[in-house]
This record gives structure tokens, sequence and C-alpha cells, in this order.
């Protein structure tokens, strides 16, 4: 369970990411700390996203003028103020105050996108009432697509800017942590009424209420239901990358859900470029999935992402020191970004080509 | 020696198979978890089984009905409720009960083929009376056919379905941990009457008993013997691939004894493409080498196996748990190939192509 | 801080480079010893520089005449003992007596050149008062161009016979090492006066002083100052070299700053062949980072490289046993370099050629 | 120092090459078991030699005669028992009795050459007044070449077969492990009269009596001396390799010392194909360096070598065991070449093909 507190930890001895990894380590509760950290089966992709972005190599370039950079971007047509948004993820439990509305504060200061789950803590409303920020809505498409289509219109409603399609889970991925720690069930999904009944496992209710018997029609469907742009995440092919955007995405997201759905299947990063050559510049492409470093970041939009959304990295820092703890992990990370496009040669986002990684 | 007690195990707590190595790790005679778990020499090639296919990468494809899965298949012309078998191992001892029977009821259970070994505990009619189930015979050919041929003549008669002949064992390989731990010569083998009195050890009586004088006219007079197809394992090449089918090999088996016979092989899955390729559909082409995951059977079907076949991790699911144990190594496999069907998109084990590896 | 001594090591004891730095580590305050050893980020490119030579592999040839082997060779139109110069490197503290002077000394004993780096711990003037010796000045362009040409005609009057461009640190890299120890600032830079009263930590001075806004019509500019060659330091790109050389280069350095600037750039021996081509002999090309062997020398030789650049080795060496230290890292160097001529079958350095290396 | 007495140790739990290595370090003095077991510098290639054969992968043929193997073939003409022999060794002191007298009668039992060296402990008559045996003397070319001709004329007149010259030591490789261990020179060489009065470390003396100023007029000089085929040991490229057999070489070892000479040349392994390709069947190829199973033999022959030779495997033998020691690992070695030619589905090394590895 993750409970916002006061922060007890000295955030100025937090120098990287992985820092808030090792915190939450230390100081969580084992299962939960499992829960976040953990992978399906084996954990090869799990771990793959990281080491793969560590082996690529960058090629910079001197004696430019790097006197002033700007992180911003823009992304789905809105600046963000350095590419890199929070990925939506499925909090094990905890009360709102420690979940969602401390993230939703932190992105909404650093000014970047921030995408909130269908299993959210919060309602999604309630994210929505903290204020200003660019916050988009993930969800699934239901069996009883009523349950969808409400969704959709709450968002909306409630001031949402997009709406993420997750797409790589008509059933649980198999995390074997969780399995071993019988990880209890949260109490209710805020969003979902009627949810607090459901007394059985995660897993079984998520299989229950989602589809599985879906089309690339559904996508169709979804975007015909809202006008807000539609984002596909968890597509790992150039096949599927291309039907996202035959069917209507304005954006997809190269994720593996962090290694926690199909064990085996390659690093973000090693299928980016197969990604964004049939995307062919329709539509945006993002990558999430081992993102750690401002460096990772640059090798994304090198190899074609125009962002790259983080979820592990600010989930550890709000666990251990709450909306100050995600305000300090983006800080460190839009400063190695700045520092790492200064040493590149680069000014902007927007100036990193193919050529500057090998 | 592998003795069937009341299973002692908390069956629930084990999650995968290779909690089933672990356990019988810690809770079997050390000479028997060596036999098991050993390799030829340096053991290089029974470990590069496993690695190479953890090694190998999925590209799953999303937005598809995937609301029935189907596991179920056939394998040499009969439905088998998963693509998955129990390979052919001579066991170390024991008696008959704690060890081909309850293997061969899970198996029966579960709707897999199991092959039982010439030098099984039980005689193969021992594991025929069981019941109902897809048994397959595996042999060698002897110096003296006569044998070959009785028991050929008892397989059918006993209702088996299909003879497996091991090629890949002219001499046998030298495990190192079993002549470090002097394991024991069995009693005798059942199948093989008159084998009490052999008093020698195990490895000088298998070289006696059987053919170093072999050709793949040897195959063709099998194969004159019966009516029940062959299968032919332990061919690494495709060049004998293409010899086989040519003499009558109903299916072949990429094999390399689980690392127990020539050391410095390739991993069988490292090999199955060209296998594939030589047989070119003219029969059945199974794999066996390091699966201990549902996806290792999806990566094995996608480069051209009909089905794998597991060895150790039954074994040791038997040696620690009996019947009830193979079970549950059964019903996780299966689990886990379901999640990755759906996960890979795909229904049926024949939806999997070439396309769904990297 | 280093402060040179009497020698307390047993310098017959140390038989190799990397003697120095296991001596170092066990003898010099740890943040000192960190500052030396770190790299920025992950350092991931300050370790790569060491085993991407490891890995490359000699082609020797046998049966040759090599009786009399001789080391030197021509650096910039000098000639050098040996194919070996020491890298310009910012000390972190200590007294003038204990910094650059028995560096100096040992070089000039060597016969091979050193570079001294603007943030000396000695003034220019101090170092060349030391007697004979190539010594070259190396420098960055400053927001205000009149310290730059300050600085390059003191180093032209104190008889230093080249001057070094650093082009690979526009803002800092990150060495979290220092950030963790909270390295202390020096107190000021010897060849910068005024500087005492900086007052701030050593990054934010550096970035306050040096020009983020470069072009490469400033290094026309630094070579319109002076009648002494302009080396450009931190070039890892076939691009870079060829616009160093367009815009008056003597010589490039293929240099990532030894790791402590932009993590995750190749090896520098990795992108030594694509800098040679490209600047196809119109400019000398060294290398620095990672040389620890005499073989090391030998394969950047063979790559494209007429000499190579050692930073820490000696840093370690001063740090432990001053300037006998530093003679004794160079005797070693020198007798490995010897021995593996005389082993390829070379008895100059002019002799190795690509087919040196696989 | 190696001295032979009863052999203390169970031979029969003795069952692998490398079981003589770790009896080794267990039983010799350190300074010894350093040298022999030492490579130069960081001992790379020491350590790639074993790891590259480790890799290469096999191709095993099924259904095939292996009733009757045979590892007899030919080297230089004669027949060896198995294509083994046994490299030059200079070995670091003791008494004739314990060091090649016993290897020599093993290496006769076993039927295989034994190569001793110019620098051995025995004196080459002594060696040859133990009896019957292909015996190979191995020798530098002096500066004063009338050493060479008394040494090549001596050898002749008794029995050697064959005169190998080691060209890859021009100079002696650094053994970082004997400068640490001060390793103490040897008394006197027997086969150089006046070597007593010596009275300086190892490698002055070697460096001194040795020539380094060769050509491969120096081989032809040295086949004209000579009736004896000379073999060439260590080449590790094809130019030379072409050379040596322009001049007059019935043989080359592609051999780098052991990993003794220059650090950073490939594994043997590596190179023999190159090599051989090279000779193109004009003289024979052998190879040395990281062999320690019939594997590793094989492989070899695979790729181009007519026979192999082992240096460590048999020096840790016969300081253990005496000539017992030697003969077991003999026996061991053969006992695998044996198995693994029958897995191969080969009787004669002949068989073997370049289609048998990977």
């Amino acid at each position: 369970m993750i409970e916002a507190g006061p922060p007890n930890v000295d955030l100025a001895r937090v120098v990287k990411l992985a820092d808030f990894e090792a915190l939450a380590r230390e100081r969580m509760e084992r299962a939960t700390f499992d829960y976040l950290i953990g992978g399906s089966w084996d954990e090869i992709t799990r771990a793959e996203n990281e080491t793969a972005l560590r082996r690529r190599r960058l090629r910079p370039r001197v004696m430019l003028d790097v006197s002033s950079i700007d992180l911003a971007t823009h992304v789905l047509g809105r600046k963000a103020a350095m590419p890199v948004g929070l990925a939506p993820a499925a909090l094990p439990g905890g009360t709102c105050g420690g979940a969602e509305v401390p993230v939703a504060r932190a992105a909404a200061r650093a000014g970047i996108p921030f995408c909130i789950s269908t299993f959210s803590v919060c309602t999604l409303e309630e994210v929505a009432s903290t204020g200003a920020g660019d916050r988009w809505f993930q969800l699934y498409i239901q069996k009883d697509r009523s349950i969808t289509r409400d969704l959709v219109e709450r968002a909306a409603a409630a001031g949402y800017r997009a709406i993420v399609l997750t797409v790589d889970i008509p059933v649980p991925g198999t995390r074997e942590r969780d399995v071993r720690n019988e990880l209890p069930a949260p109490d209710h999904f805020a969003n979902l009424p009627g949810s607090e009944a459901h007394g059985q496992e995660r897993d079984a209710f998520v299989r229950e209420l989602n589809e599985q018997r879906l089309s690339w029609d559904d996508l169709s469907w979804l975007a015909s239901l809202t006008d807000l742009p539609i984002v596909v995440k968890g597509v790992l092919t150039g096949e599927d990358a291309h039907l996202a955007v035959e069917h209507g995405a304005a954006a997809v997201v190269v994720s593996n859900h962090g290694g926690r759905q199909l064990d085996r299947v390659p690093a973000t990063i090693d299928v980016l470029e197969e990604v964004a050559a049939a995307v062919a510049g329709r539509a945006e492409v993002y990558l999430d999935g081992g993102v750690r470093r401002g460096v990772d970041v640059l090798i994304a939009l090198a190899l074609g992402a125009r962002a790259v959304f983080i979820g592990r990295p600010y989930l550890f820092a709000v666990s251990v020191a709450g909306e100050e703890g995600v305000a300090r992990a983006l800080g460190l990370l839009g400063a190695e970004v700045s520092t790492a496009m200064a040493l590149l040669g680069i000014s902007r986002p927007a100036d990193i080509t193919r050529a500057h990684v090998c």
C-alpha cells in the first residue's frame, strides 16, 4: 500500500532515478515493492528494457551553440515542458491522497502529461480536481461497452486530453512475485462503481471485466465516441502500429507493459525503429519501458519517439516522498536531458536525428 | 531412487516448473538428483538448451479475438490437449509404483502423449494397464534384432501408439556426476527379461546390448515390422532429418538428449529451423531440451515444431509429489501456454507463424 | 588532494599501470580517488573504454628482425620517445609541488609530451620553469575571449608547443561520485587570476566561465591567434573530425573525456577508424581513454592513431609516488610497448598497419 | 619445482584433464603452479584459448556404423595412436627423473609424439635413452648458429624425428605472476653446456642466447642442416603459414604459446581456418592452446588440424602423479575422443569434415 506522508527522506541525497528504487526497496512493504518492481514469469523482458537502452551508443557533435537549451516539445499538439510523460499504473492500494493526487500535482508543476489508469485509486474526477495539467485517461475496452463509453464521457467531461487504449492485456500477465506474496486485491476500483463487491482476486476480476473478443474495429468504435485523440498503448510490431493508425490512432506507445505482460518480448527500444518506420509520420510514437536516465530519453527520440513515458521511477518516488519525490524525480530527469542535449550538441528535442545514435 | 509417497509438498506454492527442480534439489538423494540434472562432460549443451530458448524474442500481435483459447493440437494424427508430451527417460531406480505409473496417469489426465523408455522401471505392459492414454514406446535397435522385434510387438500389443527410435546413443555419453557418485546400476531393466543378472555397470550393459553398427536401412527394417508410426529421436541436422524421412520416419525429434550425450552440440532450438526446412512438411517435427516455460513451447512452434517434449521437469515433479506433482506441472505449463497465446494474439497452436518470433 | 611526499611505495613491486590504481584506491582520500576514477552517470563509457580495447585482437608476424626496437615517433613534428603523451587533467587540489611539477619532470625525463590543463594547480609558467620538455597547453574558449587570448599568449611565451582545445565540455558532465562526496571546490585555479573569489562549486564556475555559444569559426579564430598548432580534443565522429581539420586543426584527439562527459558514447577505440578515415591524413589523430597496456597503444596505432594519451594512470602514479611514480609508470608502459612490438614483428611505430589487428 | 614420487593421488578419482589442474593447484608450490598456469600480462589470450573452443558447436550425424572406432592417425608420416601430441615446455626445475623422463615414457606407452624443449631439465640424450617413442626436438635459432647446428645434430643422432622451430619468442613474454613471485632461475639448462654459470634471470639469459635478427631464410638454413622435417610453431596468420611452407616447413603449429607470449592475440581455434586455408594442404597443420576435452580435439580437426598438442594438462598430470598421471591424462583424453567420434558418427579422425562444426 502506498501512503503519502511528509517526506522523510533527504531528497538532496537522491541524485538519480534509481535512487528512488533503492529507497523504496528499503522502506516499502515487500509485497508492495514486489508488485511495483515485478515483471511476468522470468522477468527477462522487464530487465531487458533497461539493459537494451544501456547498450545503445550516442554520437555527440561538438562546437555547436548550446547556450540556450530548451527541453520543451509538443505532444498530441500540446506543449510539454520536456519529452517525458507519466505512464498509467494500477496502484496496489492506499488512499487517494497518497496515490494519484500527489503525482498529478507534480506532473502539472513539471508541465508534462500524466496518464491515470482506469484502475486508479482516486476517481478520475478527484484527480482532475487537483487543478490544471495535461491529463490523459487510460482505459481498456470492457465486455460491457457501456462501461467503456461512460468512462470516455467522464474523462472528457473532467478535462482529460487524451484516451489511452491499452491493447496488450487481453488477459493479465503472470507476475509470480504477486502470486507468491498472495497480494491482496484492492477493496475496490474507484472509477468502477460497484467494484467494491467483486470479492475476488484482481486478475480474475480484470479478466471478467475486460473484453477478450477484440478487433481493430473496436478502435474505430472508440474513436467514434469522442473528439479526444486516441493513443494506442502496447504495440510492439510495425504491423500493429500500421493497423492502429489505419483505425484512427493519433499516437502509439511502443510498450511491453514494463515487462509485466508477455515475457520474452523485445525491449521496447529494440522495436522502436520498426514501429516508427511503419507509422511513417502519420501519428506520434512514444515509448515506455526501462527509461531511467536522460540519455535514455534522447536515444528513444533519435530512434523515432516523440516522447517517452516513465512508470516505476515515479511510483517509487511518490511512495518514498510523495509529491516532492515525484517533483525531484522529474527535476533530476530534466536536468539529465538538458545536460545530455548540450553534450550531444543540440538545443531542442527536434534537433535530434538518427545520426545521433550508432 | 524415486519413490512416490503421499505428496508432502504444498503444491499451491509451486508456481512454475523450475520450482520442482528446486524442491528436488532439496529433497532427493544427491546421486539421484545428479543423475537427473546432469549432462555430459562440461554440461555446456545441457545449460544452453535453456539459455538459447531464453534468448529468443516473441513478436506479439494485439486487438485480436482471444476469447476462446484452445491449446489442443494433433500429434501423429491424434488429438493432444496441448502441444506438449513427456519424453522417455531411464529412471535411476525405485519401484514401479513410484516411477512410470504415476507419470502415465498424470499424462492421461492431461490428455497428452507419454513416451516410456525401454529402460523403464515398470514393464511396458504395467504402464499400459493403467488405462487410457496416448502412450508411445521408445527403443533402441539392439545387436540381437529379435529383442527389438519383440519389444515392438509387445508395444503394439499393449496399445502403444508410436515407436520412438532413439538414434543419438550409439554409445552412452559421459556424465561425470554419475561417475563421481558411483551411481549404482539398477537391479534390472523390467522390459528386458534376464537383465537382472547383468551384474555390471549400466553403461557397459547398454553398450553391449545396443547396436553400434547402424545404418538408415535399420530404420526401414524397423518400419517394416509394424504399422505404428516411427518417430526418430535425436536428430540435430537437416541432413539426418531428410534421411530419417526418406527411410520412413513419421516424425523426427530435434533432441540432444537433454545435453546428456555429445556435449558442445547446439541447443535444440538453434537447429530447429534447419531441421524443419529439411523435413519440408513431409513429417512432423518435435523438439525437446530446455523447455521450462509456456513461451518456450510457443517459440518452438513458431520455428517449426508441432509439439515439444519435456523431460526433467516431470521427473522432478513426480519425484517430489508423485502423480499430483506431474499433474500440477502440466497444469502450470498449460496455463502458461494459454496466457502466452492470448498475449501473442493467437487462439490455436496452428495460428502461430514464423513472424511471431524475431 | 594530491600531495607529493617521498614515495613510500616499493616501486619494484609495481609491475603494471593498474597497480597504481590499486595503490591509490588504498591510500588516497576516498573523495579524491573517486574524483579521479569517476565517470559521468552510470560510468558505462568510462568502463567501456577499457573493455573495448581488451576485446581487440592482434595479428602478430614472426621470423622478422626485431633486434633493434625503437619506440620513437614524431608528434606534431617533434620527436617523442614513444607514441604516448600525458593528457590534461584538472587536479582536485593540493600544492603545486605535488601536482603538475613532478608530472612535468617525469614526462621530460621520458621524452614525451605533457599537456597541462587550464585548471592546473600550478601556473603554466611554474610548470614551464621546470626545464626542457615538450609541453602543450589545454584550454577552453571562454565567454570573455580576452581570457582565452591571454592564455594562448602566456602559453606561447612560456614555451608551450601546442594548444589543445577541449571541445567536449560545453557543460560539465555529471559525476555522481563527486555529487555524493560533496567534493569541495578548489580554492582557486592558478592560471585564472581572480578565481580565488569564485566561492561557488566547481561546475557552476566552469559553466559561467566557458563559452556555450560555440561554432567552428571559433576554432579558426583561435588558430588566428597563434602560430602554435591547434589540437582539437574531444571528437567522436568523422563529421566533426572533418570540420576540425577544415577549420585549422593540426590534430584531433579521439576522446570522450575518459567517460567523464556524456555517458553512453562509444569507447574511443571503437570510433577511431571512422575518425581516421574522415581525417584522411590531413592532420594527426590521437586517442585517449582506457589505455592501460602497451598492447593498447599498438592497437590504437594500428587503427589510425599516431599517438595515445594517458590520464588516470599517471594521476594515480603521481599521487602514490610523485615524480618517481610517473617515471615508473612510463617505464613500464614503454617496456610493454617494446615487448609487444617485438612480438608483433615490428621495429618502429610506423611499421604497424591495419593488418596487425583482426 | 616438479619432483616425481610415487603417485599419492587416487587416479581413479581423476575423471577429466581439468582435475589435474585442480590437484596441482592444491599441491604444488605456488610459484611453480603460477609458472605453469600463467599467461602474459592480463592473461586474456590464455583464457580465451579455452573459452573460444567451448563456444564452438558440433553437428553430429546419426545412424552410422561406429562399431569400430580407431583414433589412430598419421603425423609427419608416422602413425600416432591418436591425433594428440605433447607440446614442448620449459619446466621450472626439479631433477630429470621428475621431469621429461616420466612424460616421455607415458607418451611412448600411449603411442603419441612428445616434443621436448631446448630448455628441458634432462638432456635430449637422457630423454632418448628411455626407449622407443616418437620424439621431436624443439629449438630456437641462437645468435651463435653453431649452438643451433649442434642441437640439430644431437637431436638427429639421438633419434628425434622432427625439429620444432619455435618462432613466437623473439623476446620472452611478460608473465607477471613470475615477476611477482620472483621465480628463481633454473640452475642450468641441461642441453646447453656452460649454462650453469649464467647467473642471471631466465628471461635475460634467453634474450641473450636467442637470435632476434631472424628472417625466413633462417628457416631455409635450418632445413638445409638436416633431413628431419621442420615444424614451425607459433604461427597465427595465413601470411606467415604460407611463408613457413614456402621456406621448407613440413608442418606449422597454430600456437600462441599458451597465451604466454603476446597477450591479446586470438585464440588459436579462431585462426586455425585462416592458417589451414593458406597452407592449402602443402604441409600439416597442428594446433595447441586450450585443448582440455576430446571434443576440443575434434573441433580442431574439423577446422583443419591434423593433430593437436597439449601442454599444461600433462604438466599438471606429471607434477601430481608422475608417469602414471600422464598416462591417466592421455587415457582419459583418448576415451573422450573415442566417445565423441562415436557420437559424431565417425570412425576415423580422417572422417571428420568442416560440416561437423557449425
